[in-house]
């Protein structure tokens, strides 16, 4: 948590749940990335977080963005960002979808299908297209494989196809899923487009680019890789691949640029043992949970950091199951990985949930139980 | 799905993702539930569906109103329910949100732990409270029992405490699971609830009341056992449970009030076997999935039946993967489950998805991928 959220949470005292962001951990991850890999251009995920202030912030820093529906590209467009700046980055798009964007100067587009690369052929005239690859997703968190996707072979056809439908084949690209814990995944990924690319080359389509889409892991409760990690294995695996000429590398960081950005405050509706024996687990209820925005702590997939406002005071700790505050029963956040908290908690305590940048706000449900959604605060 | 419903999407076509409720489904509901254990009062579970044009059809047909918040509260009262309809039935409450309820005039409290029922007893003086029991949920395909109520031998510490603290012991509650589909469940449940209840007669606490919950189920893919079934099995074992003196008796039906009388418009975005060969699975991807309000077919829990605008046309049909229009990789609704389809499906093909109306509209995120929330028409 940075001093600037600190001094804000202390100041204004918000009212609970509430996330705010400290936009200049956007930047400085942005730099830190641009820094590890100057020769990539970054496409920020926007869905992680969409929230103008820190798209406003991105689009001067020069950032590029990758975009998953037509409103997403119309907000990095009212951020000032031009539309070259911007690739719709989402393999399921309506034909009138394509429309809309080709109108409003969009010319780059992913496909992992022939269904929509005839699409954008129909739609998208001479616009760049670039195919994602299925590729493994082992020591990813929230893997990304199954749904998207296509084999090298069939890719092959497509790319071989894309010129005749009157497009430009660009490029290829792959994503190993998101909070990638692996360095490795990367250089396995890179050799096997590379395989294709070459490939391509010898059939006469040179195209260009490589997409090495998002993955790279926030800092969460457990240690991650640093991103210099991740860039010194894509920079050996890319001079092995290439050895004569890389092509233009894309990223698509989503959750990298913002995870840390974020704290979610909430507070403490209930601790309770409820069979009343000091052996019952402890269940603490806070008032956010899967269906307040913390979607990702489905099957306990992304492990957030808690503090809470008596950490500093001596006495016992003990760990405690954490659930959100619906009257749904799977709105459990953890019980496996319970979360050790000191046992003097109580109602109406604070507790910060860390890193929470991204796939919070915008998982957030309309009003589940009632419940309004996030209230949302950039600094 | 009703003629009123098909009328209404043949005559307005309107764009999709969109929810479309026929309120007389809702009306005819309450009237089978009522006519089949007419000694019941019935608290709609407004967590379902917080539509006003429920709420104010339910309220002129006479229904309590199970709240799960301060908000779904207000929303029963603007719907012109008085509070002596008003159950506050979340276990999880902010003493400010009790303190708000009872000024609102709710008198009628749910706890299940120490904590909370001392917070009733600090800010809902002389309050009815009642006592959720854990009992087991085999047989449902949504369960709630993990997350809430406690053993009988404390609630009995409890209802004998309340009474010191102010308040009204006025009852037990269970829930045996959302859509439970085994009759044989209230028969266990209420055996266990009768046992305590006859307990604190004897200790000079008479009760009076006994919530069998929600938990009926929808009909969706397969059959399930009708209200009548239930009802059956309930009178039986309130009759072996409580010869000599039935309580009252209260039921919280969402899930079973209004799932039948809504119909989701979607359209297909995109059919493909992304791997190009024939072998490969098919993949519907629709403008609608687990973000935009089917959160149920999480773990494919909830299972809907699909119609297609092509269900009419002769020739094959085969299974499919049925997925979400956003970029998440857990947007997969049914993979296991596959649902049979037209092999002529593609894009721009209707599908409506059936008994779509609990738990969809307000499991809507607000706004994932860029999507906005569905739209609502209640006819």
């Amino acid at each position: 948590m940075t001093p600037k959220i600190t001094r804000f949470l202390a100041e204004q005292q918000p009212a609970t749940p509430c996330l705010v962001v400290d936009l200049d951990v956007v930047e400085t991850h942005f730099h830190a990335l641009h820094h590890s890999m100057p020769e990539a251009k970054i496409y920020y995920a926007i869905k992680a977080n969409p929230a103008p202030a820190i798209l406003n912030r991105l689009v001067a820093l020069g950032s590029c963005f990758d975009a998953a529906s037509i409103a997403e590209i119309r907000m990095c467009l009212d951020a000032g960002a031009t539309p070259d700046r911007i690739s719709y980055g989402n393999t399921l798009k309506k034909p009138e979808w394509i429309c809309e964007a080709y109108d409003l100067g969009i010319r780059l587009f992913v496909f992992d299908s022939i269904e929509e690369l005839e699409k954008l052929g129909q739609h998208a005239p001479g616009a760049r297209v670039f195919c994602r690859l299925a590729v493994e997703n082992e020591g990813a968190d929230w893997p990304l494989s199954r749904k998207f996707g296509t084999t090298l072979k069939h890719a092959r056809a497509l790319m071989l196809h894309a010129r005749d439908l009157g497009l430009k084949p660009y490029g290829l690209s792959f994503h190993v899923g998101s909070q990638q814990t692996g360095v490795a995944a990367y250089d396995h990924a890179i050799t096997k487009a590379a395989a294709l690319y070459h490939d391509l080359r010898a059939q006469g389509v040179d195209l260009g680019m490589l997409n090495l889409g998002g993955g790279f892991p926030t800092h969460y409760r457990e240690n991650v890789p640093s991103v210099q990690d991740f860039a010194d294995t894509i920079h050996a695996s890319l001079t092995t691949n290439f050895p004569d000429d890389a092509p233009e590398i894309l990223l698509e960081p989503g959750r990298y640029m913002v995870g840390q950005s974020g704290v979610v405050s909430s507070e403490v509706i209930l601790v309770s043992r409820r069979g009343g024996a000091a052996s019952d687990p402890r269940w603490v209820y806070l008032d956010i949970g899967r269906f307040g925005g913390l979607a990702e702590t489905e099957g306990e997939a992304i492990r957030y950091t808690f503090r809470t406002s008596r950490d500093a005071e001596e006495g016992t700790r003990s760990p405690c199951v954490v659930a959100g505050p619906s009257c749904d029963g799977v709105d459990i956040m953890y019980e496996k990985n319970r979360i050790t908290m000191p046992d003097s908690l109580t109602c109406g305590d604070r507790i910060e949930i860390l890193a929470t940048g991204a796939y919070v706000s915008t998982y957030c449900s309309v009003g589940f139980n009632g419940f309004p959604p996030l209230t949302e605060y950039y600094i």
